[in-house]
């Protein structure tokens, strides 16, 4: 079989692939970053790249129209024919039979998410996993032979009580030689009171560990000094795997569809670990703080969070199970290993610890932001949501915890979304809309400005407006309700079409356009701008019709009336208003103050576990504890999904909401409102006047 | 800098190397098979090789006198003129400074050695470490979610009743597929009740292990089938570390000299190890018994036994400490880890277990004859020795035992004896004398013929008469005392030259020409035959004197007067004659019948402790409650090793051999025999009569 060269654009990454090869998995392949939701199926348009034509002698390629394969009907439904024209293609569709060269815009890039991962501070007594015991060793006697590892364990015995230890393999050829370095006193690392992990003549104080949060989208780590449990530096990444599929499922498709896919998805988030582990390190070298010089030999214990998928692909198990009922995880309970035993570059001996899993698809990331914010401590019923494209819920107090994913889909992450877009500079993250002329005002990532203030368009300058992220799009939509735009059954109106030509006819539907187009800039969007389809709302509607039902099942088996908290944990609950989540009916009734991002919670968690045993005691009794609900196969969860898909929600009462937005008065009744619903309508009627909201 | 080519014949081994390399280091960096006893210092001639001169098209070489340094000083003392003239050097100084073609002669091919190491019957109670347990396992259900390795385990448990199982990270892949190939029944591997170690779908009945002893010289494995103790396939190896030194301590010597060099002793070993497994499975697929096919995914658990400096390297700890006092193990104590640990390819999960070393030089494969032949269950006093460089000895009963190691030096394993081999086809091994012509006759290795037989030539054949080995130099020496020709001061007398052109005059002493020359054979010996000279009469009496003085010592210390057994362990045992050892005062004075060889009892007891947990826990605790003697710090060891140099020992009575055998007359009286030795002497003299060997 012939083969071709490929060269992308603009990261110059190169290679040769056998004839017939579609561009995503040349990609694949290449390690080129080009982003896929859909998994390859023609059908997410994320994967879209640019041929180049003409000659490269730099790279000795002639790239040509014909060297890719006829365009598909598929990429005919997907892009315009402008862009068709100008060479734009679905990587995933376009099989290669010639040298090409490939551009990828910045939107088929998945490198660009603004990674937010401070460490936040922690208050809790540290009792790490690892003790650094300095001792000093009686010298061998000819008269009395004895090996010089007992010896050690004597004085180790002896000053720090711990008996009957092991030692790692790797350590026993250290043994010696540190011993006779340092003139018989030697500093030992002690796992667990079980093991001897480290070994070092004379003195050492530090020892180091990090704490891991592998994400679908990003991987973030801190590296902490063990036993103060300061952190010494935070760095983000993103998943190196995303190049095998952009969420969850795609990449457990990706494992279905490829013999060793997982194997090569296993591969690339322990690279991509070690890769952090180097940033880390230069990062902590950097800081003048930091007196001694950190080295990997001195990193002996590792917490690792994430869901479930993650989680098994990072331990090298095929995820494949988790892709369909029962959804079986091949192992739940905490588990401990040698670092090695998962291709890290740390310590010699280090150690890994994995917090369990709650089931499968609420996975140890869930269970760390469980004991980073302890609810089981609390007398307040705290609902804790980690939004993704399966949203992780857990609800209760200190009486009971209950947990259950809920299967939104990529929606809130901007995917399936017109002009969505992960929350990276440029995506639109905060909307109002003028209810009287329907003009918008909005903000983009990376802008402090609206952009109805001067200076906004120098501030966005070259990078444009390139889209709507998953909190800009609840923003949109909850406004646009609010400015009478969209019905509560979430059906955009062409009434104001009249008034205003931000609404646009598409046929059987309206849309709100919310950004004109900007086709002067060839890396912003086409020539549609920012629209806000009917589908768009479907879409949300169809999501946090989802998580609230899932929130309604979780409230039912705990016979909860009223959430006191809630807490959004992960990315997308740094960027949401809570009162346009609420107004959306995105999430139960809740004080508005007591609604509160906690950001990487599953990070302090996975830190919580690196510096401290109890905590990982408390962690895995109280996952034991925690009851787990399968949503799908409970009675009530269709009726209340149906009811839920309203905005905003109607079985529900939304008291705390509100207090501070006033609800928008509507002509229009939706035959699927019950009784109670069209009451409270009529009650929030009565009251007259603009929708407004405090703020 | 320049390289060039070398090649070595027969094996054809050939590569490149830098210019001033000597040819010994050229043959161990390429591997190439050339002995060495006095590590490369020009000492031994054991690395004599031939260089070829000429053309040799097919290695496209021209090799010649000038591609090697000028002959020196060394080299000329160790090697005759006319060997110096046909191009023989000492490998460890010829400097390589052309392309060559050095021919390794079979004396100097370590590879030669007779490896007998056939698997005794032993008759214990099996309990391996490694238990199989077939289990049906409840499927996942989407209502309850579980892992499928809590599901696992609770089966486990409810079969077998293990509990808290943990598991090899690498198996956790393997878990899913198995139970769902299997239709939700598997067979696990549970190590020690602890770990689980290896997963097959269905029932998987039978499970493997490998017992090994690594000898400094040969390497024996026995493929054992776990729980019936059945031995599948027996093999010995040798040790591919000879390449760095052919005794213990040489190879101590060439890490010190050689930074690295241990490593590459320990990349040997485990290569060796490896291989020798590859051959024990085609061993017993070759056997129609066997009517599994038995795969190393199956061999799941290993026991190695070796003294010290193996079982150091083997771990990759640096065998320096034990090349001096006080000669400190790293360890001592049994050891239990993952045969991934140390590179081995068995099953992904599989185990390896050393039983304790003893002591400083008295290693784990003591400990292993002390457990195959349990002299701490007798109530006999018996000595147990393993002849080898460091002779290994244990002496007690199942009151108490003593250990120690006695430093006899190579020369029983045939090194500084003039023309001394080790045990190998050709090697003389028994030797009888005629008292009245001192014409001898002897057997070689490989013959059953006695050398005064009709056909011995033809037996013998193209092999020849090559030298004498331990067993052999022992008998020569003994029965030259008996047929008069050596005095019991060890001088070798020339009185009878006149009726014997078998003694030789060589200045100022004489030595005895056993076999004439050869020299039509090109691979037999050169023009000297085989001579017993003074210096190995010398070299044995320090042997023999040292290893009885260290008897001695174990004896005072458990105040034992008449020892009941003796067991030889190892190689040396096998071939040697326990009435000329105790002739010649190598052994002290024990009931004849008694003195057995226990063949290869290291690998018995490594067998032993594959398959069996209660024999593990035995040997540690025996070696726990032994008591170490150190020799060389013992007041005694001199006065007793001073007795004890002369033929035959003359502070022991020695009841038991003077039963079967008649002392010789002799008419020298050496001036360090003491009054008790004199009185002997008279006593033996009255009875008068020659020197009579009942046989």
């Amino acid at each position: 079989m012939s083969t071709h060269k490929i060269v992308f654009t603009p990261s110059g990454i190169r290679g040769e692939v056998e004839t017939g090869t579609d561009i995503l998995s040349a990609a694949r392949e290449l390690g080129a970053d080009v982003a896929s939701i859909c998994g390859g199926n023609g059908l997410c348009t994320r994967c879209k790249v640019k041929l180049s034509t003409g000659s490269f002698p730099k790279h000795q390629i002639e790239s040509d129209t014909d060297h890719l394969s006829p365009i598909l009907a598929t990429e005919r439904k997907q892009i315009n024919d402008a862009d068709l024209s100008e060479g734009y293609r679905l990587s995933c569709q376009a099989k290669i039979q010639g040298d090409v060269v490939v551009d990828v815009p910045a939107q088929s890039q998945t490198h660009q998410q603004v990674i937010r991962k401070e460490a936040t501070q922690i208050n809790i007594e540290n009792k790490p996993a690892v003790k650094m015991v300095t001792v000093e060793v009686e010298e061998p006697e000819l008269d009395s032979p004895s090996g010089d590892l007992e010896r050690l364990k004597d004085s180790i015995e002896f000053e720090a009580g711990f008996t009957h230890l092991k030692i790692e393999t790797s350590l026993l050829r250290q043994l010696q030689p540190a011993l006779r370095k340092g003139k018989w006193q030697v500093t030992v690392a002690v796992y667990d009171g079980e093991r001897i992990i480290g070994i070092w003549p004379g003195k050492q104080e530090k020892a180091y560990g990090l704490a891991v949060d592998i994400g679908s989208t990003t991987i973030a780590g801190h590296l902490i000094e063990l036993a103060s449990g300061e952190v010494l530096a935070s760095q983000g990444l993103m998943n190196p795997q995303i190049r095998f599929g952009e969420d969850l499922m795609s990449r457990v498709s990706y494992s279905m569809m490829n013999p060793g896919g997982d194997v090569k998805m296993t591969q690339a988030v322990r690279e991509g670990i070690n890769h952090l582990v180097d940033q880390l390190l230069i990062v902590a070298s950097d800081n003048p703080d930091n007196k001694q010089q950190i080295t990997k030999d001195l990193i002996l214990d590792a917490t690792f969070v994430g869901n479930p998928v993650m989680h098994h692909i990072f331990l090298g198990i095929d995820p494949v199970e988790l892709g369909g009922a029962p959804f079986a995880l091949a192992t739940q309970e905490s588990l401990k290993m040698p670092a090695k035993d998962l291709n890290l570059n740390l310590a010699a001996g280090a150690q890994v610890y994995l917090p369990p899993c709650i089931a499968g698809h609420v996975g140890s990331d869930a269970a760390s932001v469980v004991l980073s914010e302890t609810p089981y401590e609390d007398e307040a019923m705290t609902l804790i949501i980690d939004v993704g494209t399966n949203a992780e819920i857990v609800l209760g107090n200190n009486k009971k915890l209950v947990a259950a994913s809920s299967p939104t889909g990529p929606a809130f992450e901007g995917a399936q979304i017109h002009n969505g877009q992960r929350a990276a500079p440029g995506a639109i993250e905060r909307v109002r809309i003028d209810a009287e002329t329907l003009e918008p005002r909005y903000k983009v990532i990376g802008v402090d400005l609206w952009s109805d203030e001067s200076g906004f368009a120098e501030a966005v300058g070259e990078t444009g407006v390139t889209g709507i992220c998953g909190s800009g799009i609840i923003e949109a939509i909850a406004t646009m309700y609010l400015a009478g735009i969209i019905s509560t059954d979430g059906v955009v109106k062409g009434d104001k079409a009249n008034i205003s030509s931000r609404l646009v006819d598409e046929g059987k539907t309206w849309a709100y356009k919310m950004v004109a187009s900007r086709t002067d800039d060839p890396n912003s969007l086409s020539e549609s701008g920012v629209l806000i389809t009917q589908n768009d709302i479907r879409a949300i509607q169809l999501a946090k019709g989802t998580l609230y039902a899932s929130v309604m099942l979780l409230k039912d088996k705990l016979n909860v009336k009223q959430i006191e908290k809630i807490r959004f944990a992960g990315a997308f609950g740094a960027h949401i208003d809570p009162k346009y989540a609420m107004l959306l009916g995105m999430i139960p009734d809740c004080p508005l103050d007591e609604v509160k991002s906690v950001g990487n919670a599953a990070g302090t968690g996975a830190r919580m576990a690196l510096t401290s045993m109890s905590k990982r005691s408390e962690i895995e009794n109280e996952v034991l504890k925690m009851e787990k609900i399968e949503t799908a196969t409970e009675p009530m969860f269709q009726e209340y999904f149906i009811n839920a898909m309203a905005i905003p929600h109607k079985t529900d009462h939304f008291k705390h909401l509100a207090q501070v937005v006033t609800l928008p008065v509507l002509s229009d009744a939706s035959s699927s409102v019950g009784d109670e619903g069209r009451a409270r309508r009529r009650r929030r009627s009565s009251r007259g006047g603009r929708p407004n909201i405090s703020r």
